[in-house]
């Protein structure tokens, strides 16, 4: 028995509960929940507050406060998150694939929740709510293993989920959080093989080689994204620029944003100012030779700086972008093979070969023609909210929505065959 | 650098080409490799019978040999399993789902092959063929890591594939087999992360109990099943006979064949004598006090034994059955998802509501309704082959065809869009 053992059992009683739950019963019990946030919400922003406080004494950094910090519209749109969760298909008992062999046995692949599932994430509360939410509606329990600094805020967030459940003839014991603020805990979770279907760690680069060394149960890898654009002579240039710029500077500490530029000598002198004067006073480039030459004179502020090997293998997720001229598709493409993180990776063209061919052999989860790599999200995918981005190719990949938490069963129906 | 080092780079290139060929140029070559197994029967035959004489002089059971020794006949049906495989659709570059965003974009989601696989597996060396098809069909690379005792054969067999797929056009880089005969070579196998994108042990348990605890990259876990029949009052009792006893005696060391049978009260004393006829003299039975009296008169020659709670977790892969008696269905649902491994569960019954119930609530791979439960197999679902039967939940689940070597990718084709 460890400290963790009862919250594992109730959860998997509840799941097995929760599995046979109606759609009905699950919006039900989630648009109660919608009201509970809302009427736990001064009881959340005070909860906020003294977290918020904890972390600052602490030495927190701003940006890391920024973070955990929760405001009145913050907690309205975590409820309207919940809102496009319930607004989606119910991802269970769905029959993916049907057929009937020579014999009469007619076979059925039906989907089913994946069963309990746990999350372990750093300070951001709305993970809380959207986990909570995107479990519940696919029949999975879940536990949640939030920071330490986000610990008060959590608790009085989990104890409004529970009460709206309990209010909307929902199942409360479908989620629990773990917050005895301990390290173990993270360690009995990563080996509670047979009580937990399923680990998604979601945070920074530390906490998912962790996670991900340690695990005995399944783990979905996250985050990592050592992002590429492409652009090839036939793009549009103003509208590649645009593309760039939007890909670097929208959310430069998101997995999705873009860290290296590649770009093809043809063009390189057409594209190269417009960059710079995009990027003039707000990032830092850091060229090969061929690509800072291409720049001409240098705009007013911009940071302009030579590029090393070790940059193309580098998440900055900072205002910072890596720029490599490259003579043909196949060394855009080898150098993407050789340095992405099978994340997100776009080509600006407008060849339909180079498209195709670009599209079927980068290894990414998600694969662009002329858009900002940024949409690479649960919400602009349109799956409400999402799990993480999943960026391993085992079981999930992409943006997670609800069907990341499903698995199949196969439904045999016979009238009395029996095996020659 | 380890000594499987250059093995994963060739394997991990040979991807990277297979990926990228059509249906009709994999099927060719398969077709190809087919000829050149025929071409190296004699071959393959010699190299067989040195792997049994050695494993005979080492003192191997006559069971295992018959699993390592060919025959003629046996290289025949390995050639045909390929035929099948050929005949399967392509699973790869298949659009799974598609939608246009409010903003334009397209999102499709595109089946992708897994990348590199290895097999761990024992005796048997139909294995070899079976996993190299279903892989090149599926567009990956497979690393093959069969058993000492069969090492001249698979050297043989894996030497007509890299035969056949030269003279072919296809790819001979994209299998390979692992030969050292060392123990080592499995530990690499399973720390090789980035270099293997999922492990499939197929053996016994202590080697999958190894595999599973010790993996660093993805595994499948297989083969382990305690599977029930749950027979209801409704059943037509001739029937649920007929298929318990092919249940347990068409071949009962297989993870497909039932090791207890959960028998309702009500029907016990006009289905138990009926089981008692059918397995007397054929095999064991280990009855609850209950059942057992439901017997009456014991028939010559049955081995009627009374059964302990152990039975009931026990997998007992031989000529063994237990028995015990429920009171309701859901005693039977609750038995099957205490003690079985969520392999294959059938309910016999006549009655739509208990079907319903049990198929919904039971916790398993394969659920069935009034057929044997030894048709959980890729072959018996039409799936040409399999690469063993998962009993996890997370990313296979089932019989292992073509599909369980798949993930998906996602295209998005834009026309400029950027994120607001």
């Amino acid at each position: 028995m460890n400290s963790l053992d009862h919250l594992f059992d109730s959860l998997k009683k509840a799941q097995a509960r929760l599995e046979l739950q109606t759609r009905h019963a699950k919006d039900n019990a989630l648009r109660s929940v919608m009201a509970a946030l809302d009427n736990a919400r001064e009881d959340i922003l005070a909860a906020n507050r003294a977290d918020v406080e904890r972390a600052r004494s602490g030495g927190m950094k701003e940006a890391l406060i920024d973070r955990l910090a929760l405001d009145s519209g913050r907690i309205t749109g975590i409820i309207d998150s919940i809102d496009t969760i319930i607004r989606q298909e119910d991802p269970i008992q769905k029959v993916k694939a049907g057929w009937t062999m020579p014999n009469g046995l007619f076979i059925e692949q039906i989907t089913v929740p994946l069963g309990v599932a746990a999350i372990i994430y750093e300070s951001r509360p709305n993970v809380t709510v959207d986990a909570f939410s995107l479990a519940y509606k696919a029949g999975c329990a879940i536990l949640l293993r939030g920071s330490s600094a986000a610990l008060e805020s959590n608790r009085t967030i989990v104890r409004a989920i529970k009460d709206g459940l309990s209010r909307g003839g929902g199942i409360a014991d479908a989620v629990a959080l773990a917050d005895s603020g301990s390290r173990d805990e993270i360690d009995i979770i990563l080996n509670a093989r047979g009580k937990i279907d399923v680990v998604l760690p979601r945070g920074g680069k530390e906490l998912i080689r962790r996670v991900v060394e340690n695990a005995r149960v399944p783990v979905i890898e996250t985050g990592e994204g050592n992002c590429h654009i492409y652009v090839e002579p036939s793009a549009d240039i103003g509208n590649a620029a645009g593309i760039i710029e939007n890909a670097k500077l929208q959310k430069p500490g998101a997995c999705n944003a873009a860290e290296t530029l590649l770009v093809r000598r043809e063009i390189a002198a057409d594209l190269m100012p417009l960059v710079a004067q995009r990027l003039a006073g707000k990032a830092q480039l850091r060229c090969d030779e061929r690509s800072k030459a291409a720049i001409g004179s240098v705009p007013a502020g911009l940071d302009l700086r030579d590029a090393d090997d070790s940059d193309w293998g580098t998440e900055f997720l900072d205002y910072t972008l890596a720029v490599k001229t490259v003579d043909s598709l196949d060394e855009a493409i080898t150098h993407i093979n050789t340095y992405g993180t099978k994340h997100s990776e776009a080509i600006l063209t407008k060849n339909l070969d180079s498209a195709g061919e670009f599209q079927r052999r980068v290894d990414a989860a998600c694969v662009y023609t002329n858009a900002s790599i940024r949409f690479t999200d649960g919400g602009e995918f349109g799956f409400g909210a999402e799990l993480g981005i999943s960026t391993q190719k085992f079981h999930a990949r992409g943006p997670m929505g609800l069907e990341a938490l499903t698995t199949i069963k196969y439904r045999i129906s016979g009238s009395g065959q029996i095996r020659p």
